[in-house]
């Protein structure tokens, strides 16, 4: 876009920084290796901090603490709110912890609450001790709340004010406050207790006449207040489900402990939907690309061992027609087949249920039709290659009995993966697990055992 | 949370609502079943219209019907906003387009838009009709853009002022504007040929004094304009990286043509995820749970047969084999443990990989920092349960060279699902096609080919 060249040509035009493309990023890194330190920092220092931590994740680790020395004489705590785990650590590390400790002293409560979380104890001590009192305080309120509750993810620094006030008292009195929050969207409106009763949007509040008083244009309708104790994910659900910008957050009283906004919400969904996807492959929400090798690999030994059992399983279903094997060897090479289609149509009605679960579109009120729906659906699918599967396997081994079998297993094996794909994650929820956790091991293994028992149970009834 | 006893008590407390659980969405579909409407009227009157949406997606067709009936003397367009595509049409048929239209009229452009745009051209025309002239032209202006877009999401309704208003010129304008939006977070500040200069967040504007000029506390650097054609997608991204509450959108000239908030962000990320989600298991994206059975089983049989073709080329490796497996059956038995390993290990890797393309935290720059990574996992977890499956089948059918064939073919596969896990996303984003849309066929076919061929391989070179 070109600069504006108007009256308003002093102003700079909307976007200051420089995108992070790929082609940038190794720009920066030849520079890097070359030793162009001033040119590094050229670059770097037209990039967004989040630009920053993502090249920071993209970077080998000899090329990231290059880039935290260039950072840092004009290091911006919010950058560490934007890494990965293993990557704030090394990064506080390598800063050091009186450096980033006067750093994230300008942070709000809830961003420095999520930069300390995960650290080790010591070095979390000493990043607390060089807040201020007050801010500490708020730290480790926060940091009493268990993980992944509202508590958690809330900001302390809120506005706040008694109803009887007038618009024109709010706005006085909002113009000489310090230690507002930098900036927020709603003004809640507690009583004497302490307790929200209604919240004024901003676009509201600017908009009303001075003289007018809190209480009569507050809204009370579509303020939705949440316990601090509240999971992550409920609270990322209401905001969701009522398009909400700010909530009020509340202890066991009612009375106001804190706000949560809709950035923090977003992130919440962020986590919870990786959470999701990893676990239904059965990767650990925390093996992500900074993990080192030794973890990710014993990380992912226990879902594999899981895996490597329930295969087991499904061999000894075949083992026990070892002898109706050796006299018809083509249902050695047939047999797959009717264990892969179980296995992806099972699949299919498992992620669109785990996924419906999740949005709340499934519940138990309508669970059974549900399931009907989807046994219904691979019923149909289990007719179609029933013909297919059959008229393959008969021209393939010249043999219609075995098209016949192949035919039969496929519409049972099918018709259980609906069932089971859609009962699983259900049972799941039900039980107080989270339905996709594992859902999809489960699923294979039953549609891995009902695939080989049908098929080569029929082979031996029909064909021996 | 009891009512506040003191001055304030006249003020009913924060929620007004009720809660939707599925016990009290069943008395509801039990007092219909009795017909007792007043019941019902009562119960649904209690529920926000975000509530009353779960709930029509919960109820069979038959309570939904009533349902709608109930809620027609006091319906709340946004309602329709929250529906499923194919509740949403099934909800305007019955309530008619002309009582539709009118309701609509009071809704943001954006939300217009999301209601109408995949209703039948003939609906479109008719609801489109019944809107004022100005909102009509906002609405098919909208439609315009491609689906998907910045301008499908964006809303027409903002504000935008000269950088040369003070802060009091401001506050009164916004006080006396008709056809404001109902909600909005930042004012924009436009030049005189309407390009975005600057923002002003309305916490910064709210605590400004009145004889400040706009120039001088606008916000530059912070504010991200996104271009009308911009990918729904990247705008999701650029919201979550930058936590932004709102942008504003430009058109080809740099002009402001709109504004984008997170609510619409939110719903973007949503569905991104859930297309993910989907794709990856070969589910289609308008799979959900309202679709009925036929299309569902069609949009899902495209995928399964893709599936047959794979598993019929997996049975043609096995074929090749046939005599080897006549002469040891135990073959037959062992040989779904290799191919299973290597489709979970390979699995674990691609979800890995296709989220982290998505976060974009892999891009070119490390890609091959992560295939190197991803191969080492699978090489190290390999030799595990190359050890373990190998022990197994030794004891299993007392023949230790069984077992060493099985642990050869075992780290063989694993090396393989970990490179083709890492590497297929990569290249089906290198090649512009979404990397979650058919990674996972190519993965199981190339970790089934290899397991068999390797397993059955080995076995006839050495076994035999």
């Amino acid at each position: 876009m070109d600069r504006p060249d108007s009256a308003t040509s002093s102003v700079s035009t909307s976007d200051d920084y420089v995108d992070l493309t790929p082609e940038y990023a190794r720009e920066i890194l030849d520079a890097l290796h070359e030793e162009d330190t001033t040119r590094v920092a050229e670059l770097v220092g037209e990039l967004h901090f989040a630009d920053i931590a993502d090249l920071l994740g993209w970077a080998g680790s000899w090329e990231r603490q290059q880039l935290v020395d260039v950072i840092r004489p004009d290091f911006d705590p919010e950058l560490l709110t934007e890494l990965d785990d293993e990557l704030r650590e090394e990064v506080i590390a390598q800063l050091g912890t009186a450096a980033v400790a006067e750093a994230i002293s300008e942070l709000d409560s809830d961003d420095v609450v999520e930069v300390i979380e995960d650290l080790e104890e010591a070095e979390q001590r000493e990043l607390l001790g060089a807040l201020s009192e007050i801010e500490r305080a708020r730290v480790q309120e926060a940091l009493s709340y268990p993980e992944y509750t509202a508590g958690r993810i809330m900001q302390r620094e809120l506005v706040a004010i008694p109803d009887y006030w007038s618009l024109g008292q709010t706005i006085d009195f909002l113009r000489s406050a310090k230690n507002l929050p930098e900036d927020f969207y709603d003004i809640i409106v507690v009583d004497p207790r302490y307790r929200p009763v209604g919240m004024v949007p901003l676009s509201r509040a600017i908009r009303t006449n001075r003289p007018v008083l809190v209480r009569d244009v507050m809204e009370t309708e579509d303020m939705r207040t949440v316990l601090v104790t509240e999971e992550q994910e409920n609270v990322a659900h209401l905001f969701r489900q009522r398009d909400l910008i700010s909530a009020p957050v509340v202890d066991d009283n009612g009375r106001l402990v804190g706000v949560i906004t809709v950035d923090d919400v977003v992130d919440v969904i962020d986590e919870e939907y990786e959470e999701d996807m990893m676990r239904m492959a059965g990767v650990g929400e925390e093996d992500d690309l900074s993990s080192d090798i030794l973890d990710t690999t014993r990380s992912r030994f226990t879902w594999l061992l899981v895996n490597l059992g329930t295969a087991i399983g499904a061999s000894m279903v075949i083992g026990l027609f070892q002898h109706t094997i050796e006299s018809l060897v083509a249902l050695a090479v047939l047999m797959p087949i009717v264990a892969s289609m179980g296995g992806n149509a099972g699949t299919q009605t498992l992620t669109v249920a785990v996924r419906a679960i999740a949005t709340r579109e499934l519940s138990s009120t309508n669970a059974w039709r549900v399931v009907r729906k989807e046994v219904a659906v691979c019923t149909l699918n289990g007719l179609a290659f029933a013909v297919l599967s059959g008229l393959v396997s008969w021209l393939w081994f010249d043999n219609m009995r075995l098209g016949a079998v192949i035919g039969v297993a496929m519409v049972i094996n099918l018709i259980m993966a609906g069932a089971a794909g859609a009962i699983i994650p259900l049972a799941l929820e039900r039980a107080g697990v989270d339905p996709a956790v594992s859902s999809s091991v489960f699923l294979t293994t039953i549609t891995d055992v009902v695939g080989f028992f049908a098929f080569l149970g029929l082979a031996a009834a029909f064909l021996m």
